[in-house]
């Protein structure tokens, strides 16, 4: 092919590539045990955010939040029981993303954790991501004492049958509910959909109210009320899974130079590009700037992790950063710096998204499909919003920040691709 | 007293009033129905919005409204019958404002209606205003068909009964709803607390769940929970109560130049002044611009109309509008038309508030404590959000939009406060 073909043919796979990634629509239509739903999780198996990683390279805090599912999965009854057997390799590890599965910071998921079922209607693909279990001391931050499981158990116990009951109904009624619908609306109320889901948090629970009335009885009622109204980032976990849908529908074409998938697993960052297949792209994960809690500071933090960063692949988090004023007293920086992240995000993207809408970027779509060709023109990465973790296992979340990705998983992309496509 | 000793008295008369207005903090308490508790509101009298108005001189807007409440309080059985009443002076009009109340659009509010009642926990004072039926056909957008007053007949028989069983419970508990900080949280998310109500609304619902859940049987609950969710100028009555609230605090203080209320009535748009007690200053009410429903424009328009206007005197509404890009689709004009609103109220105004800021604007306060002095230097009035209204009886709602006051008012009302205070 010649230089214009082959520019041509790149231009229409990116285009291919992004249209399905917007036109993806994700639907909440149930919940249920991961070993039941996602795909080859198999019984002694652990799900993690981020590239795969063996034992011996994970941070603290993807250790204590192994640890802590090893105690909850009752495989043994000490953090020492716990870490023999991973040590004696009793225990398998895998990606999140190799399972549909996508889960915030440590991203762990065990087969006996409940897990929301997002049906995407435009391909009948489905996504998978656990609960969220508030801010503070919690599992995906590393943390894994009493009280960190007791809430665990209560949500497996609790919040996944009362979410069943709903969602059972939900669906047979609406189909589920849209999770895309509920996104544009909260970028038009201050969210960006990844640090900060207070709106939709509300539009969940506005959604899901009349089930909570009709089917649970007033205890029911009121203890799945208090658990998700006192946590305003119950919704990042299905704008994820939503996200997971989208950068689905968007991977795999050939030709595509279109991210797909970004992707910490507390070690390292990698990413995964539409036309070069599963393949990871990684460098050493960075330490987020931010805005940490009191007695913490940047020397206790954890190298950034999670899978949350698939929110920032398909045109929000970062990307939408504009739309989200008030973020800024969460991650730090100031209304200028919140216009600078979009506009990055425009230099490196190949549309604005056509559902995605910033009101005060006078309605313009948010910067949507990140072309791997335009990072390495500009020479500028994605900034990623992220929750800050102790480096420590069985500490928790310190804070709340910006990191700036490292631009050798995008090179080595590159590079990859003229390999590939033999350009 | 010398002319700088008169400046800095009315420096500091409305510095006292800005700081209680802004330290009001109105919690909504109780429902009740009108007559039991709005201040001499007597058995035959109706209220509505704006200054004091004789029907020969009210707009069908107005006039629309009030028959219908006529109707709906069965002193006649046809509009006809109720127009001769009005004829045979069997009816009295007063102003909302002389009964601690507000109203939007025509405002009107009858003995038999119920209203929320809001306690100012500052001054322990109270105000009232009706409940929100809903966009479109609406009494207070001078509709009076067999739809309009069986919702108005529903929400006296169900919604005040659901409502006052959730309120009962919820002040005993809680001491009412503070609606201070649902108000700052929907400036965070989008609203301007006057023509766009969502996140408030939100909120609002946020707060009563818990105790629909408790004490509403499950087809009280979604009766209640459709009629509030479904519309998302729910929250928009409650913002006016608490702002008059706030504005009556802010009131009757000497010296002060401070605009305390800005209401219309459909005919004229009046003021009052700190300063100078109860006087109306009045003008011609002028027909708003904005977005008209398919099918109407502005020669169907009523003169603007309505107390919501007591927003945008404590700082909201059109004060707040950088606050919220999204309402130019239901107002009309760009992004940089609602910057330029907030900044024109910058040049009329005193202060910044402490408690209503703007993400956008730096997080900068909304503009507070327009001075009628600051109006005069700078020949720049207040411009509002209104919706607009058909100016036929028995139409209603025909769309939304801005409404700039005319500076008559203003002028006269400084001519007075001249000759009161002998300047």
């Amino acid at each position: 092919m010649t230089t214009i073909a082959i520019k041509e043919r790149i231009s229409s796979a990116n285009s291919v590539a992004v249209q399905r990634m917007m036109d993806s629509d994700p639907f909440l239509v149930d919940v249920d045990l991961a070993g039941k739903r996602i795909p080859n999780l198999k019984s002694k198996m652990i799900l993690h955010a981020g590239p795969p990683i063996e034992w011996e390279d994970m941070s603290g805090t993807l250790r204590g939040a192994i640890l802590g599912a090893i105690l909850l999965e009752k495989w043994a009854d000490s953090i020492k029981e716990a870490e023999e057997l991973v040590v004696l390799k009793k225990i398998e590890f895998d990606s999140c993303h190799n399972h549909s599965s996508v889960g915030p910071m440590a991203g762990v998921i065990s087969p006996n954790m409940p897990v929301f079922v997002i049906k995407d209607r435009l391909s009948q693909n489905y996504a998978y991501t656990n609960f969220n279990e508030g801010l503070g001391k919690a599992l995906r931050f590393g943390a894994y004492d009493e009280e960190v499981l007791t809430k665990l158990n209560w949500m497996r116990e609790n919040l996944f049958k009362f979410l069943k009951i709903i969602l059972q109904k939900l669906e047979k009624e609406k189909g589920g509910i849209g999770l895309k619908s509920i996104i544009s609306q909260a970028l038009q109320m201050g969210d960006e959909c990844h640090n900060r889901n207070q709106a939709g948090t509300l539009l969940f629970l506005k959604e899901i109210m009349p089930y909570i009335f009709s089917y649970l009885d007033r205890k029911q009622a009121n203890e799945l009320f208090s658990f998700i109204s006192s946590n305003n980032h119950f919704f990042l976990n299905l704008v994820m899974a939503a996200s997971k849908c989208m950068a689905d529908q968007a991977h795999n074409i050939e030709y595509s130079t279109i991210v797909t998938a970004i992707a910490r697993n507390g070690t390292e960052v990698g990413i995964r590009i539409s036309g070069l297949g599963d393949q990871w792209f990684t460098d050493k994960a960075p330490i987020p700037e931010g805005l940490y809690f009191p007695g913490y500071s940047s020397k206790d933090a954890n190298p950034d992790i999670g899978d949350s960063t698939i929110t920032e692949t398909v045109g929000l988090g970062g990307a939408a950063m504009a739309a989200s004023p008030s973020i800024v007293k969460f991650v730090g920086g100031t209304i200028k710096d919140i216009q600078e992240m979009t506009d990055r995000f425009r230099r490196i993207t190949i549309t604005q998204n056509k559902y995605y809408i910033i009101p005060f970027a006078e309605f313009e779509g948010t910067p949507t499909g990140i072309d791997i060709r335009k990072i390495m023109q500009s020479g500028l990465t994605p900034k990623a919003n992220t929750g800050i973790a102790h480096k420590t296992p069985g500490i928790g979340q310190i804070g709340a920040g910006i990191v700036t990705l490292p631009i050798k998983p995008f090179k080595e992309a590159l590079m990859s691709y003229a390999r590939t496509y033999k350009i």
